[in-house]
């Protein structure tokens, strides 16, 4: 299995990989900052829908534009709002399970060659669809796994 | 009720509005092109929530950024990718659900001057926050008519 | 004359009506800042190239493409540069002389329907062609009275 | 001398080695086609300025904001309006003269970690002060070594 493929893979199982992370946990918990300053797990869940919804649309703006400009976001100031501060999981779990079986189809369906099309992101500057590909492949496993060694720590 | 709180309410309602509307259809039905060249009912679906994603990104990058850009998206090349054309509904059912529970909460959080904000699109120029709510919670009016109209058309 | 032709006819005579509001002052009156915290007249005078350049380019990318962001820039960073600041003013007397040339020349080719293309502004938003004609042309013009009315002031 | 030196010196004698090089040429030859489907050395000469212009602008852009977009430009689309077609070279070599002083007198009084601040281009991805120096210094000598070849094979 390539690395690509591998990370395909752990875009389909994502969903079901973070609600098991959060399985069982209390209000009470899930409002419990992960340390100094930092977000809580309810936080952690919402921020990576909101930062899948931003993968999502790179990653669709790149195979559907040449050289589009990929916008970052303020992930902060975004884990800061209401929504994504207080609400109830279940919003976010249905979220990602829709966004992700759309995700993994589009994903599934590229060519070769689209792999190699490019985004110019205003911070990053040039990203091929690979790599936005392995950024949020990554960067979903690393806040679930955040969220397995938190409770681990806090023996929940 | 206020223009604006008719709005959100409309933002609010949309994701029962759409399954409903869609109740009972076949895959053939929903694979029916609804004109000459035009969209399936399937596409609009689906064309929905990707409406919705960027709206909700827009309007969050409105609220946390000073005068961002607002990346426009090619709609037609999206609704004829694979999730977008063929995808089982159920997948954007789940998405738009807990999308719009996170919108909704989202929207209602909103100050008065909030409601002001400014953000560049990059193909309409200089929009408020008020300018993407009416015109996103009118799209979504709109298509769910024109999927009610189309069955009554067909005798659906 | 329409106000069209009145504006370019502003910018083909800017560059003298520039040397001439300057003429005579020495490198003290021209150090001199124009009010509590403003600009000094040889910053005002590099300033009208620094402005006319980007306007210069604005308008060139409005006819050559397909609403092109226009980027803002930062007048007074700009200005406090050390070209901005304390370049002798023969270097933009000759830059300016040269460009608007160029600029004249370019302004007059245009077709009627030329004048209504647009640039997306990244502060301002939508702006056509006419609109950057008319701020340019009338902040050329602006800038110059001051000048004049600054060493009418002064006695100078 | 470094590297860096060695492009700010070029940018500084870029005005009158383009002046040489066009030296005592009629507008017959001004207007002689470098090749087949080619700019004629009018155009080049023209384009040069058009190049520096946006080199200019971006380089301060780099020096004034935090990774600001740098917007590229349709070099052909701008090398075919009249004034960059047909305009006497006087025009340019003013605006030449004028621009590199101030250009120089900016480039000569950055401190070192300014070399390092970012733009993020539109078409290149995220380029270096640095980047852009290099990429402007050589584009001149290129195309004045380029009138400089034409001229010796035409024997003119």
């Amino acid at each position: 299995m390539s690395e690509r493929t591998d990370f395909i893979r752990h875009i389909e199982r994502l969903p079901e990989a973070v609600a098991a992370a959060a399985n069982g946990l209390s209000d009470k918990q899930l409002d419990t900052p992960t340390g100094e300053g930092k977000w809580t797990i309810r936080q952690i869940i919402h921020h990576i829908a909101d930062a899948n919804i931003n993968a999502y649309t790179r990653m669709k703006l790149i195979v559907t534009e040449t050289k589009p400009i990929l916008k970052p976001y303020d992930q902060d100031r975004w884990a800061a709002l209401p929504d994504g501060k207080s609400e109830p999981l279940e919003a976010t779990f249905g979220l990602l399970r829709g966004l992700h079986l759309r995700w993994s189809r589009f994903l599934n369906s590229l060519s070769e060659s689209d792999w190699s099309r490019e985004g110019i992101h205003l911070e990053n500057g040039k990203v091929t669809l690979d790599d936005v590909l392995k950024t949020y492949s990554t960067h979903g496993e690393r806040h679930t796994e955040q969220i397995v060694t938190f409770r681990k720590k806090m023996n929940w």
